[in-house]
């Protein structure tokens, strides 16, 4: 395990807002402030959603393209990761920031339940987003909330859908979907080991899981997300 | 392995029309007799859908009521499993049948992607379902799609929204969900076996992976569909 260790920070995600949490950077240049620490702190991946004034989801690329502007400018170096998660927009809105060309983007390859919904990713939208990257050379970040989403990366991988190697993240302790458990994280890494030798994987645990996630991830070689 | 091996037969589905398969039993007459000829044969279990005139997938509970009838005229002793599953309704018109108190009905637990569309089961319309199941002494077989839903079923049962000891039914081969892959086999039934000592399984393979997931069922110990 001497491969140096990825430190990803998810700033804001989709959901908490001011009244939740007042420190939650919610404005671009909060964002880029916070992350500004987290990079200075050794981060090198930024995973971002964008938000609308009123603070709710958006996934408006010129948001977005503010906010990689100032990203470039404070953290040079640091991965851009945009998130295409399905709380910031409906259908092929969710792509519309990647001709940016960020480093990177998350993808979901498949669906599961959240905890009051159904996160909805249709085969022919997770086809659009992927074709997407490929045309504007973004690397996925495989968000994988269940099994078989290990198993269709690399079918996609397989059929040129996706370019390899890929970067897969274990989403554990989403209620309603994967329990943090740890036989589920041996057999999620031992199941990219088997179906995509030379990927690399990261895990993301959910609110009280995330230290949790952190420490399964460094004991196995895997980067960690904060 | 010397439990006495369950054999289920799922006559009709919720797709395949006469124009596919002339052979395909449609009408409740029909279903009658091909699932007669089933339990001649060593069937013990049936898993039924119902259609409409126009063959189109229906939930409606008077053509259940009318298949209830015939298969436990012809059929005795054989336990009756009415399908909940998506394609024949939305919402709770889906578990419409369950006051007519089938020995059993299939339960999703959990969403995921299907060839074409995501398969829809939000949290709300399972727990109803499950409550349902509940107050009609239906037993549940818990459709698995992928290994997130065997926990959830668990969790299910812990915390008393299902009563056990469960059956699950693993549904493999299924484009854009779980592959037939026999490590995720093994692995689902020691998942069964971990989390939910007591449990019987049974397996699913679609279109050409029926053989296979049935040759691994017996070998294994679990039940067999055809
Ligand atoms: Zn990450
Ligand atoms: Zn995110
Ligand atoms: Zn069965
Ligand atoms: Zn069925």
């Amino acid at each position: 395990m001497t491969k140096p260790c990825i430190i990803c920070v998810a700033i804001t995600g989709s959901l908490p807002r001011k009244a939740h949490n007042p420190a939650v950077p919610v404005t671009v240049e909060e964002q880029i402030e916070s992350t500004h620490a987290a990079f200075e702190a050794g981060a090198s991946i930024c995973h971002a959603h964008v938000r609308n004034e009123d603070e709710t989801p958006s996934s408006d690329p010129e948001t977005f393209a503010r906010l990689k502007e100032g990203l470039e400018k404070h953290c040079p170096g640091m991965v851009i990761q945009f998130s295409t998660g399905g709380r910031s927009g409906a259908g092929k809105e969710r792509g519309g920031m990647l001709p940016l060309r960020p480093d990177m983007a998350s993808l979901s390859v498949g669906s599961n339940n959240f905890p009051s919904r159904v996160y909805e990713n249709p085969p022919d939208l997770v086809d659009w987003l992927a074709a997407e990257m490929l045309v504007h050379d973004v690397k996925p970040e495989i968000e994988a909330f269940d099994l078989s989403h290990i198993h269709q990366a690399a079918r996609m991988q397989a059929d040129g859908r996706l370019k390899g190697p890929l970067y897969i993240q274990f989403v554990m302790g989403v209620k309603n979907a994967m329990p943090a458990d740890r036989d589920v994280f041996d057999y999620y890494v031992k199941t990219v080991n088997r179906l995509l030798p030379g990927a690399e994987w990261c895990a993301a645990g959910i609110g009280q899981h995330q230290l949790t996630l952190n420490e399964w991830c460094v004991a196995e070689g895997g980067h960690a997300r904060t």
